[in-house]
């Protein structure tokens, strides 16, 4: 009885809607011209990974600490940033287009007005979200804040990335 | 043997513990006086739909561009993001009963002297989280921060909803 | 045929993929040396805990209301918090070791030239995370924003806690 009873096992887990995992993928929701997903969808059975706020790498060792000339400017910082990320999804097997939720944190940027200079940081973004080899949006939300934990920081950038167990 | 075998692997599972989901529901903590959840369970098998950060729509077409009257007081532009929320929840087929996290980004109104109009905000919010209709009530963050993506908005809002898979 | 029916069963769901959970714990990525981690992977079939926002408790009921006094400097603003998030984790059955994301919202603080306090913040931190007794470290994102609901709030921290389903 044994032999067929695997078989029949497998094929009465599929009828009670316990067949292996078919590996959902994660679910973009969003008109095709916005640079962002309006909501993704993580299906149940997934693994979740949560990425600390990663400030931009020093750009200029011998600028004065504490400057923008230190980081350079939001575009730098987020590309800068956005290549942090990826290196940390990447140990872990993962890449941008696991990428569900992003949040961007700005400083006001005194090159702007003191303004954050959202279009900087969209340039950087667009080359890593959306793109022909890339084409996942997250989910992702935009501010100005008032600081971040280094002087001349202007971005900070945190992500949560999920995908079906494998 | 095969017209016996699946009502007796379905026991089987129930008594393993693989019973057919129970949809397990999302549980709400807190006091009931309260108008949000200290803290709110997801159960194991839920998925999860991540929100965007949504803005307010423009309420006068004709106000002169970034100015409060574009999109109206705190009060009335959350009300806009949340019945835009509402639409995007409604989508996925889910409800403002399934938002187990929302975050709520303030940006200083000149007619507080500067300050954020939390309580313009909780007007809104009431209607829609802790209602006779809708008791649900999701854990949730607010702050004022310094700046969104356009003049005059006073309120962004991003949400998690997540549920028992079907 | 019953009788040797669930042994087989359970024996079957084993070979099939399906035996009972071996309850993966969160995996925490990141320097050793590191006071968070860079991120912290939660495995398929995990529950979360969304906690809301937690401001800090009154420290001095005698205090002007809306002054720093009422609540303390920063580092004992976060040990208040740090406790009363203790108390939230704890009544679900989860503690400190079970957080993998803490986003944490500093006000700038009159008494250090208008600047968050992100030393003192890091003193109580370091008191519950990554210690000797409780070893792990959440994803954490730090920044000072305008303002809290209430004048003289100086910090509030966020958490979002994952387990593997008991």
């Amino acid at each position: 009885m044994r032999k067929t009873f695997i078989p029949a096992l497998i094929a009465g887990l599929a009828l009670a809607g316990f067949a292996a995992p078919a590996l959902a993928q994660n679910t973009h929701i969003g008109a095709p011209t916005s640079a962002i997903s309006s909501a993704v969808l993580v299906p149940a059975g997934s693994e979740t990974l949560y990425v600390s706020g990663i400030t931009p790498p020093v750009l200029n060792e011998g600028a004065p600490a504490g400057t923008p000339m230190e980081f350079g400017d939001t575009k730098t910082q987020v590309a800068g940033i956005l290549k942090r990320i990826d290196g940390i999804l990447k140990a872990q097997g993962y890449s941008f287009g696991d990428v569900v939720m992003m949040r961007v944190f700005l400083v006001g940027d005194p090159a702007k007005g003191g303004k954050m200079d959202f279009a900087g940081m969209m340039e950087s973004y667009k080359e890593a979200f959306g793109t022909a080899t890339q084409p996942n949006k997250p989910a992702r939300i935009t501010m100005q804040i008032t600081g971040l934990v280094m002087p001349g920081m202007l971005a900070e950038i945190e992500v949560q990335a999920a995908r079906a167990k494998k």
